[in-house]
This record gives C-alpha cells, structure tokens and sequence, in this order.
C-alpha cells in the first residue's frame, strides 16, 4: 500500500480497509508494501483484474454495498469460468475527494463493511491494494487470485466441433435490471422488479459449477459483454463456429413477461452483458452428467446450441423459432 | 480482459499489448478471463498494486514513455524492497475517450512500446488486465508479482534498537526534478536539469540491491512517501523510534548546488517522496559487508542515522549540523 498523496487521510482510509486483511498473516496488516502469500503446491495461480468506472459500470449514486459486491463479483466470476477456487484479492480505490463529499466516512465505513460480507461468503480475503485521490469520478480496480491444479483450467479456446453450447442460470435480468432502475417497466411487480434489480446489483458468480466443469466442458467463459459476443470470444479463441437458438435461451419469470410483451427485446437481451452465468460447451456424450449436475447444484444448465466448424461470416448465427436467422445489433446495452 | 462498453475499440486496444504477452503461455494471449501462471515452488507470491492518476501522481501531458516507465517501476521498487525477483504484472488502463483526443493511436502505440522496453529491462511480462473508458483524467493500475524464497522476504516490521539506518543512492532529486519540470530552477545547467528531471520521471527500483539485503538487513521500505514518512512506517511497524543527521543525506551534484542556494531545501527534501530508493536497517556487525556491497553493486550506500527505543513524541528525529533538532513540515511535495 503506497500512496503519494494526502498521506493523513489515507492511512485513515486504509484503517477501514484492515479489518478485511486480518486473517491472513501474508497482508501483513496492508501495512508493508506488498502482500507474500503461501503458494499451493500442484496449482496453477490464475489472475483476473477488472476496473469498474462510476458512471460507465454502475450508474452514479449507486448504493456502496451494491459496488463492493459488484466490483469484487466480476473478478470472481472471471476465476468461475477458469474452474478455479478464490484465495485474495487486492484492491485499489480512487476517490473522488476534490470537493466531492458524498464519499465520506460513512460511506467508507459502508463500503467495507459490505466488502466484508463478501469475503465470508466466497472465502476469499483482501491483501493489499492502494487508496489514491482523483478529480474525476469514483473508480475500483479489483484483482482477483485464485487456485487451479495445474492442467484442471477451462480455457475459452478448447471447443470442439460438434460441442454441444450449454448456459447457466437465465439470461437477461442483469440488463433488464439496469433498465428498471432507470425506470424503465414501469408495469411490473415489486417482486418481479426485486428479481432483475438483484441480478443487475448483485451477480452470483458460478463458482461451484466452475470448479464441477473440469473433465466435462471443453470451453467457458463468463457472460460479461453479453451472450453473442462471449461466444463470439470463445469461437474465436477456438477456430470454430456456433449456432444458437433463440427460443431456447432460458428466461427468468420476469423476462418471459417482458419478452411476451415485446418480442424485439430478446435481441437485446442476446447481446447484453452484465449476467456472469457461465456458457460453456461440452462433447455430446457428458449431456446427462450436465443433466445431474444442474440438478445436484440446483442450477438450470440449458443447451441453446451448437458448436459448428469454422465458415464465413458471422461466428454465432442466431435462429428464431421459425427456423430464420435473426440479425442481431452489436451491443444491446444502448438500446435502453 | 474483460470489458463492457465499446468492445470495438477496446478490442483494438488490447491489441497493442498482446505482443507484450507473447512471451508468456500463461498469459493466454490477453484473450481469456484471466492468467494462469505457473508457481515456483519453494516461494512466496510477493503482490504490489499502485495507481497512478493523471494530474495527481504525474504532470497532465506528460509523455506516455515516462508514464508507462514510472508506472511499472513504482510496483518494481516495492518488490525491491521485499527482496523479490519480478515475474509477472496486469494493467488495467482507464482512458478518457469521453471527448478527449490526446490518447490516440499514437499514444498507444508509444506507452506499450515503452512498457516493452521496461518490461526487457526488468524481465518482467505483462499477463492480464482490464482496459475501460472514464470521463475522468487518464488513470492506470498496475499490479506486479515477484517470487522471494521462502522466509527469505524483508518486511518493515524488522527493525531493531542499535540497528543502523542506511538509504541507497541519492536523496531528493525526483521531487527537485518535478520542481524542475514545473519551471523552478532556472539557474540550472541543462546537465544537471537533466539528471534531476530523469529521477523524477524514471525512477531506478533496485531490484539488485533488494535480493541482497536478506541476512543483512533487519527491515527495509521503499521512499515513496518520502524520507521520514517512510522511515516513521518502519519505526511504527517495528515499534521503535529513530534519529537521522541531516548532514549525512546523500545528495546528487544538483541536490547540492541547490541546497548551497537555499539551505532550508533540506526540509522539503527529507520530507519529499518518489525517489524509490531503499531505506533498510541493519545490526551494527554488518556495517563492514554493507560498503562491501556499495562497492560491488556501484551504489551509493550510506547510513544517516540509528534505530532506538521507542519514545514519546515523533518516531523520527532528525538533527542539524548543530546538533540541533530539526523541524520538518509534514509533506514536502505541496511546497512548490
């Protein structure tokens, strides 16, 4: 933990940030310049880091529990899709204190507290990071370490031909969700907007499963930038091609709703990010283990297509019940 | 690398630094979710993470050389100071596409060559990160793995009564270089400009220096925050106290010139930060292999004062050439 600025308030900062780091004696306290872990022999260390932006990955004003549980969740659901067990993370934390009031004590004391929560239930522990000032606005970068034994890792580029594509969960709520909070579905239920706000907010990192895929999936990745466009990465990463079906993506109770009111949204919905359910594809022979699996995690593991080989055009053909191929646009976040 | 908004644009992005990662399989290319990297047995994981703000940290406009350069090696000095061999890093890049046209092609094109020049210098590689838009100013986050044999690192908390205070190279120069940068110091020779602004802009992690101090140094820090800021977090890790003669600080040829001009610089320099040199502790019988090892390495070791008992009052004490106890203003940066 360094920092070059403000050196008084910042180590006051830090203060909220050592609770976090006290059952792990390599954080030394966050008080030396770096964290020394205990490595695990016959692992692999997998890695992720992800920035979020007030503004650009959560709207401003954003509640700081539903921050910390986003920013530390998408780094999560990053070692999710590797199959690999959470041990650390670091944390750097720019604050916009040039006149800017609303990151105060109180939010400090929220933020962390809501960090700490995560941490119990993904057992994983802070060990180091960095507190800096910024004119601009709010903005955290979390890097996430996992553990993987060596050679146990699921890579975006393992799909095979004839692989069948599976996708964890439903689809759609994170993006839905964001919408409503900007009021949008002004027509729903209380519970039903709970369901897709919760999902936007707070995404459920598919770590058990993750760890359950290896010897199973040939490829995964996380649903970040949206359905399409992941797979998109992982036929890229792979040298093949897939086809989906529109109709058989799986859809939450409200987006079955939202969707039998207006059929165009699930375009948006194909092409929105933001779910961190896991897509993966498997050789056809693992179908019923997929099968038992989703029942033994009590999650819904649903195959929406296939694995093709390489063609020309566009790697991810999406058809619609009718049998037609649908043109889908490019990122579905800007419809809103 | 995940990213959630323009994907067009940040996949060209990342373009640019996949050839930083050619060089490490565990890198996956940039294109997965995270690294997979794979550890060294019989050591400990040494992590770093700083941030650095434009505006904040570096001058705006300053040359993406010199910020790829200060970026990394601010990481590198904290590995330094552990002991630590440099492995692996991520970076995570904010930039501010909103309206602004500085960082171009072209300025990509110059940051990532420079950090590959960095990374030959240090045998580091870059293996993951995250690149995202803001609309605030440009902001980077890297964060640097380095091995350390185990029970082999150098934490702050080492430092004994009787024990000597030493710090490697020269004092001062990165906060008179900035001065410099920012119009101070007209009188100067352009050499001498040279070699202070050069300190501020690139400083040297002594990574050297660092595998060398295990068996001889008690505890050592980096100077980031600045001399007795960083000598008070070793006297609170280490529940001592020390005293320094401000006679004894080793200056550059400039640092001297000046401080002939304006004595009471002396102040802003014990208390001015970024120099990234080693401060480290050592038992008064290893005083002997510490000028050994000046001579050998080809830098500057100098002890400028002892380690004592712990005290009421400031946990440094720093006296003038008077034997008079000096007055040092908290941070030293803001002065000019």
């Amino acid at each position: 933990m360094t920092h070059q600025s403000r050196p008084g308030e910042f180590d006051l900062i830090s203060s909220y940030f050592k609770p976090l780091a006290k059952n792990e004696s390599g954080a030394l306290g966050l008080t030396d310049d770096a964290a020394v872990l205990n490595i695990r022999n016959g692992h692999r260390l997998v890695v992720t880091m992800d920035t979020l932006v007030s503004g650009v990955h959560f709207l401003e004003f954003t509640p700081p529990h539903f921050i910390a549980a986003k920013a530390l969740r998408v780094n999560l659901s990053d070692l999710a899709a590797m199959g690999a067990d959470p041990a650390y993370y670091t944390l750097s934390l720019s604050l916009p204190t040039f006149g800017d009031v609303s990151y105060n004590e109180d939010w400090l004391d929220r933020f962390s507290q809501a960090l700490g929560v995560e941490q119990s239930l993904y057992n994983i522990v802070l060990v180091g990071g960095d507190t800096v000032s910024t004119p601009g606005p709010l903005s955290l970068t979390i890097s996430a370490f996992g553990w993987v034994k060596t050679g146990q890792e699921i890579l975006r580029s393992g799909a095979s031909i004839e692989d069948l594509v599976f996708v964890s969960g439903t689809v759609g709520d994170a993006m839905l969700g964001l919408a409503a909070v900007q009021g949008s579905f002004p027509d729903l239920t209380p519970s039903d907007l709970e369901i897709i706000t919760e999902r936007h907010h707070r995404p459920q990192p598919r770590l058990q499963l993750g760890r359950r895929l290896f010897g199973l999936a040939n490829s995964a990745i996380d649903i970040s930038d949206g359905l399409i466009q992941d797979l998109e990465h992982i036929c890229t990463a792979s040298g093949v091609t897939a086809t989906i079906r529109a109709t058989d993506i799986p859809l939450s109770g409200p987006g079955k709703k939202l969707i039998d009111d207006d059929p165009d949204l699930i375009k948006t919905i194909l092409s929105g990010g933001d779910d961190y359910e896991l897509l993966f594809t498997i050789p056809p022979e693992w179908k019923s283990s997929i099968s038992s699996l989703a029942k033994e995690l009590g999650l819904p593991l649903t195959q929406i297509g296939e694995i093709e080989a390489k063609r020309s055009g566009d790697s991810v053909s999406v058809y619609d019940a009718c049998g037609n191929l649908m043109s889908i646009p490019a990122s579905g976040y800007r419809h809103f």
